[in-house]
């Protein structure tokens, strides 16, 4: 994975010249949106109300200006993070997202085969169109990403199926207890659900299956309406964590959090890790960026405790101001969504490279050798 | 009022896909642009001068930044706040707006039987197209908002029959003791009391008319040419406010303040509590944000004083941020008045309802069970 | 001048309907541009090289936020000023401005009617394009600006000039020892003064006329390039105002001081009052944006000296906030030149007119009965 | 050099208006892209990434106000600088720029003369189109800038080269131990080495041809290959310094740091100066801008350290900005290569006069009479 030193810039021309891909994040944007249907990339490219913080996770990004150091040595590098048992060559890893089926027919399964291909691990969406078995038989780099759903059975059901597939942490989502307002989604008239797309766990479940009056293949919508009426759990209070943790012997980290208060109160509560988020901007609009939010989280955590992060993370140096903010890594969303538009597997592949070699050529001009070289002084 | 724990987003879909209403306040705006004259458009758009304000007000809520609560157990919310004896299912109510029958024929009729049929308070504007008495016979959720004549006589026989007709209060509005310089309308040349708008009140007043060398419906332009004249009073200070109390029982809200001291100076007069206002943003170009100005009048008057506040509010979410900055409830305004012009009473339902769905939803992913929640640190 | 209480609006909508004057700066500037060639529309509005001078002006006006105080007793109102003896009915005066013969043939006559008619006292400008003496004739209510000349027998002359035609006192510009490099000029090739504008004083004088080898009327050129070549005066000094003083018994300010410790400087050699300006963003571009050197001028010379301020006033609440940031009264520029571009004489009262109705309104609005009411609080 | 005091205006009219150049440093660009194919304009205007340190460059210097002095006597000024025993006229320099043949036939040469004609020194690029020794051969007024191979033994004949031929520094260049990822280049696809610009240093040097199966002429591309082999240099370490300092006895200034901790390292590792730099936003994407860089290198190395700036100069009131806020003098880059672009050597010329005509004029108006005159308080 690692790039040849001092062939960087060579690699990026071959990288983006020789197979024709866009290259810059509002390119792969534009491809993505020319090659999909409209509901179907606005589910995708679009936010919570406004898109407020869609637009401040960016400015947040956009705010943080790095202090490069010079002459620091960087000919040998080592990108990698190990993060719960968990290694990654490079420090970021491709997010949980729901609903691939509208994007491209090979979802989550292209998405498993780039991560296999690339080496960066791959954290499967709870709301995938793929089995959880399915995508574990691509290889053994990942996590899984729950929803926990108000039925307590169905849940401990695909959490056992998650550990018994060999997936190597349960990352639970506790910003989606309910869907966000999402004026795009609301305009099409759009829920992926009801039109089949995401239920895989649900329809390949068997305690979910016994919920039903006929199988999904028989009634479609029926099961969809299922789904959707177990999937919101307002009711959930941080107690409940000891639940879940009884449920799996796998880490556990709370996803979706944006105070310090809160992760304090996660980590309190038996998570093995944080995941600052506000799921890309899509639930609460007018919610403070992530990036922010990172700093306070760290702040609050110290520096021992695991935290990535995402929503914003587009470019090789975002992963950097991340990191120095206080990311042991980072989740990368839309852009291997895009490039699965695209190309499927050849198309997140390419993202995945573009942006390692971005990481790279930002350690090498940023004076670092290692991920453990970032500290806070690189972001003024 | 409250929705279906776990339905909000379906409800949402619901309200804007099978009624076909727009879903954003943008949305909202361009299509009563479209359903009105330009000059009612703009009287109701516009601001004073430059619209400084105007974009402040909005700008002031974008940035204040949301930072919510995870896991704090919401499937059971109540959002209703009781407001001196006034209740509202949701923490808002509606503005008080003029001359309505520019906008729609019904004016505050529709927008009575909204209130009504929702639940949400009205507060009858002083220069209402509708009578205090024909709006009354709808239902019994409203305050009564005044504007102090220079004739105290017509004053008082106004501030009466409110209290006959069963108002619970009179919001006594002081920062337009004569018309703001409005761009927008002396460019149309445009008074819609000139026109015979919101003169019901005036003309329907035994008081009032006895002032009048002939009947409104005989000589209307002499009789609104007497409205105007007992319109502004500048001479008005804040001892007046006995005398004003000294006409009703009624709890008197002081309405268009934005200082700390003027705050203080209202209570100590006797008001009843602040309406934190510049009127969104149309009689004094320049003027702070009323979010800003919300933060210092509740610090002025300490946590237990009655403090409401409008101009600027669009969505669910700015609701939620003015909650957290202070008010104890907030006013909406021009978005109903959109509703209003789309669609008439179903238009301000609709727009009710949508916003009354977004602060539920706020509430839900933010940590929030009832308005007592919400605390400082809910906005960064 | 003063507006009739409570007559405001209407007033306004007098002034701007039944004339058919524009009604917003940008209007005027609009109208101006169509009125005028383009060189001439650029020399009035441009500024020296990027404009960003010019922009700041602006933007610090946008970013001051007025605090309005409410039910402050405003039907008695009186908005004048008394400047080193100078009596205005509202507190703003005429800028100086020079070579108004490009914009209309009235040219300096023509502010001097609008002058003496509403009761605003204009500043006769040093680069004139009619004579101290054909203006002083038009009424008593004026100073005058001058330009200190490198030839010090003409600056003499022209100082004597001013003092015997009844002129108030002398306004000596230091931020213009040489024009500023202004790329709409540049762009243009237009310098007004070689097409023999903006000569009056000059040509009028005979001291100056004892220089050139012709009079200007057989040799324009000629008189001109002599004109050119006694303005640059790069050599003066603050202790040359002892030699200015020297000259006229005239109380002598000083214009384009955007500094504390030149404000300082210039009243500890003599002069009577200080104009903060960087003359539009017409000379140095980068520099401090006017208002606010205005507030570290009135700093630094404390409550009792005389200081005005030019440089970004559009709107009546522009002149509001300089005077709470510590004008004593502002000069007025760009806006009455439009005036006379759209209309002669009749267009400059329009102007003033407008601008007198807003500032009056803005006393009413934010409490205020007289300018000594004003103070720092009224500006976030 | 020095314009004539009182002439500046109209010096800048002759300049401008006399030979019809281009007026704004927009102009200039945009008469270059005219001049120049669309890579080869987009690899001089370009830079890293998003282009986001290419605009905060910029934005740094529009937020630096100017604070001028009024009447301070500046008649006579002297506005030369000495850094290194090198003599400039004016506060600035030519930057290095490689690859000037892709702008221009006469390339180094064309900047070469004018630097002569004008007297202001030119940096040799490391990559430029020019060998070393013919560039001198156009006037004694240089130094050489050094890219510095991972081949000890070619960077060493090189700097011999350069001491040899009299050049009277080494400005070596820290930044670009390999390219930055510019977006603009990868999607053109172009990279100005490959065919064969910027290359005259390798192919004239006997130590560098000796590496090379087939001489340049015969084996172009094989060639070029092989510099882009010895180019990057990520093992590069402060101790490396002293190997440089042993090969030549020429002052050795670093260039492109960005913080004040390396500034240090390159001063105790026996830099004599250090010229701040973010390679005009064309490395590290995000990076800090350079004139905010520029106060805490200042700040850290302290009043005696030589300390050049560039990146984002523009205007001649940039060149102030840069004095004001710690840098000894600036040098300029792209609005050069666009002079050169538009009109060869008279092109590079008037850009040259341009600004120096605004620095001149800015000392004017600022009341500076030389650059000791300068103080941090001249920006806000």
């Amino acid at each position: 994975m690692t790039l040849d030193p001092g062939q960087v810039f060579q690699n990026a021309i071959y990288i983006a010249g020789a197979h024709d891909w866009p290259l810059t994040p509002a390119e792969w944007e534009e491809r993505a949106r020319a090659a999909l249907e409209p509901a179907a990339f606005d589910y995708v490219a679009g936010g919570a109300g406004s898109e407020a913080t869609m637009r401040e996770n960016l400015a947040a990004f956009e705010r943080a200006r790095l202090r490069p150091r010079m002459l620091a040595g960087t000919a040998e590098r080592d990108l990698s993070v190990e993060l719960l048992g968990l290694r990654s060559p490079v420090p970021f890893l491709l997010a949980p997202v729901g609903t691939l089926s509208i994007v491209h027919p090979d979802a989550d399964l292209a998405v498993a085969r780039a991560a296999a291909a690339t080496g960066v691990p791959m954290v499967l969406s709870g709301a995938a169109s793929t089995t959880i078995e399915d995508v574990a038989a691509e290889g053994p780099l990942r996590w899984f990403q729950l929803y926990w759903f108000n039925d307590r059975e169905v849940t401990a059901s695909v959490v056992a199926r998650a550990e018994a597939a060999g997936y190597g942490a349960v990352v639970v989502t506790v910003d989606t207890i309910v869907l966000g307002w999402r004026d795009r989604d609301l305009r099409h008239g759009f829920l992926p659900f009801l039109a089949g797309h995401g239920l895989a766990h649900f329809f390949s479940d068997p305690v979910f299956r016994a919920r039903l009056e006929a199988p999904p293949d028989e009634d479609p919508l029926g099961a969809a309406a299922q789904a959707l009426a177990v999937f919101p759990n307002l009711a959930l209070t941080w107690p409940d964590l000891a639940w879940l943790r009884g449920q799996t012997r796998l880490p556990i980290l709370v996803k979706g959090v944006v105070r310090g208060d809160d992760a304090r109160l996660a980590l309190e509560h038996g998570a093995a890790g944080i995941v600052v988020s506000n799921h890309g901007g899509r639930q609460l609009d007018g919610s403070v960026a992530a990036l922010d939010a990172l700093v306070e989280v760290r702040a609050a955590v110290g520096p021992e405790a695991t935290v990535l992060m995402d929503s914003g993370v587009r470019r090789g140096t975002d992963v950097l101001k991340a990191l120095a903010l206080g990311a042991d890594a980072v989740l990368v969303g839309r852009p291997f969504v895009y490039g699965l538009a695209v190309g499927g597997q050849a198309g997140v592949e390419a993202v995945i490279r573009q942006i390692a070699a971005e990481v790279d050529l930002a350690f090498v001009l940023s004076g670092l050798r290692t991920v453990g070289d970032v500290d806070r002084s690189l972001v003024a």
